[in-house]
């Protein structure tokens, strides 16, 4: 095997496949990059840890057909640091040389007849198309509220609804739910759900993704998914099990309709919760009366109290709230003003935007006990 | 006590002071801040930890003369996260009455007694002057050489020495010396050894201060050195015993001369660094042959050869030094070009300035075994 590439090329491809090798397998293939050059001129880069498989596809010169598997860490360290030129890599037995100007390394490679085989896009799929910036941002705007429990299944995936005239992603970890919606004509029905992490890092993929491409193509299938975006493809397992349906435990008949300033929310919070750290729910309590919010908290340092103008329609009520509960949903809120919705305060809260339905959060109170 | 101050005054010199409160102190009081209000108008902030105190004084509005002591990370964060605005503070009974717009804290004090005093600078002490830029530079050219073993005393600080004409900052934790001159007249010969973690933080404090203020005032006692800066003042306790005499070590009869680019050295060392973290010493060999430099170094993993051109006066040599001791010196420097002095394999190699003496680096090889 043998190529030349420059430097920078090497580094970016790098960059993004090895997003997929994980630190905690003991199985040293999967620490590795499977590189495989064909006699067209492409390098194809694959890095696997079996939830993820990312492959990048670049194109080189002076080639020379071949595959190796080479540590992962140490081949990306080695090619970042090296100089901004031309890199010449060949295998000589199991040996990887790689030369740069003065720079010559000589590292131990793997055969490559282990390392895992990817899945590829069966011809007939029709694959749904994302713009990369809207589909960034549907993750973020759900990821925060799927479970970290890894005992919790398929709560910790994001769940992601093909219907007629919209996508919808949601998350809940039964404290909270959040619902990001866009409006897509002709998909054909179909509900799959993905780990939280892996969309993740889907998102930070499609960020190191070359700016070129603007497109991400999704395919879904019964096991597994694959997102491409230019000469990345991506293959991941769908988590198994059945999402919780979430329609149900959206409030049909909250009568107390409060609309505030996100940002003065976040503020006033941010702020409640340096006395809220007592206990382990970051407890503050939110007095709604007439047009003033009022937000307090203590602790055995001392107390606070934060006053917000707000509109409201409806009755006064005391709620009690996880401040991290709501911090994380307000951060992941790009509107300016919000709608909350409330039934009672032992009820969850509601939280829409002005107009539309591009986002619903649901989050449940924490009970207020005395003063 | 109470006063009125704007929030980013406040919040600029909280910065300031808390750098000497510690979180390893049982306590209370040395994690507290001393404020001091007194009828001209004037706020005092104090921290301490015995080994350096801070004192910054700024001008407050709507003032009653009283002390408190609060809780410095939580009084710290409170500031930091109030709106750009007005702040009034005020004591009732021990607790301190923090408003701001519409938010309101309530948080407890401690007495003031019992907090440590400040030792004052001597009317008729004649200060140093230093541009700070000068003594932030001097403090990174020479700190990260000191000894981090706090059993080491003397070698954990940095010796300043005033000379007739110039001021000089060594430090030398036994494996390499670090040498800054700067050119100064008249100055009363005296030695003072400062611990090289408390610089650091003098250097921070000097980022972090008002950029109007220019200049450094350095006061030298037996058993303490006060640096003022704008309205900072910090007070520390020089560090006792006899530093070595550091003069001594330098070689004298270094035979071989090499001048090599700075940056070029940096990026191979970086390289070949990669493949040295065997054992703990991080081995690199240089061969030193005619006009080219290599440098070496292998581990189970692989091998690597890096060559730099360099121009020498002397005989061949072959010599390994520990990588992280090499790179951290040439990372202090800022020439593009410097001399490198060598005597033999075994003996230190003497790093100096093309032109002048503004610094002097010496660096203990490690004993290359075999090949």
């Amino acid at each position: 095997m043998k190529f030349k590439c420059d430097q920078i090329t090497l580094t970016k491809a790098l960059n993004i496949v090895s997003k997929a090798v994980t630190n905690r397998s003991t199985i040293p293939i999967l620490k590795g990059i499977l590189m495989e050059v064909n006699q067209e001129g492409t390098l194809k880069m694959i890095a696997s840890d079996h939830e993820i498989t990312i492959e990048e596809t670049i194109h080189v010169n002076d080639v020379e057909k071949g595959t190796i598997v080479v540590q992962a860490k140490l081949f990306s360290d080695i090619i970042r640091k090296l100089p901004n030129a031309e890199v010449t890599i060949e295998t000589e037995n199991n040996n990887v040389i790689i030369k740069c100007l003065n720079s010559q390394f000589s590292i131990i490679g793997l055969p490559a007849d282990e390392f895992p085989s990817v899945e590829t896009v069966q011809s007939e799929q029709k694959g749904i198309i994302f713009s990369k910036s809207i589909l960034k941002d549907m993750i973020r705007k759900t990821s925060f509220a799927a479970s970290v429990d890894e005992s919790k299944g398929v709560l910790t995936g994001i769940l992601i609804e093909l219907r007629n005239n919209s996508v919808n992603l949601a998350a809940i970890d039964g404290y909270r739910l959040a619902i990001s919606r866009k409006a897509m004509v002709n998909l054909e029905e179909k509900d799959v759900v993905i780990s939280a992490k892996i969309m993740n890092e889907i998102s930070k993929i499609l960020n190191d993704a070359s700016e070129e491409d603007d497109e991400v193509k999704l395919y879904l299938y019964n096991k597994s998914a694959i997102f491409i975006v230019g000469n990345v493809k991506v293959v991941l397992r769908l988590l198994d099990g059945e999402f919780i349906k979430y329609r149900d435990v959206l409030p049909k008949d909250s009568n107390i309709k409060v609309k505030v300033s996100k940002g003065d929310l976040i503020e006033s919070i941010e702020r409640a919760s340096l006395l809220s750290k007592e206990g382990k729910n970051n407890l503050i309590k939110f007095s709604i009366r007439d047009n003033i919010m009022t937000i307090t908290s203590k602790s055995e340092e001392g107390n606070v109290k934060e006053e917000i103008l707000i509109t409201k329609d409806g009755e006064d009520l005391e709620i009690g709230f996880n401040a991290k509960y709501v911090l994380d949903m307000l951060k992941a809120i790009d509107d300016e003003e919000i709608l909350m919705y409330f039934t009672a305060s032992i009820k969850p809260c509601l939280v829409e935007p002005l107009e539309g339905d591009s986002f619903e959060y649901l989050i449940l109170p924490v009970r207020i006990t005395g003063n």
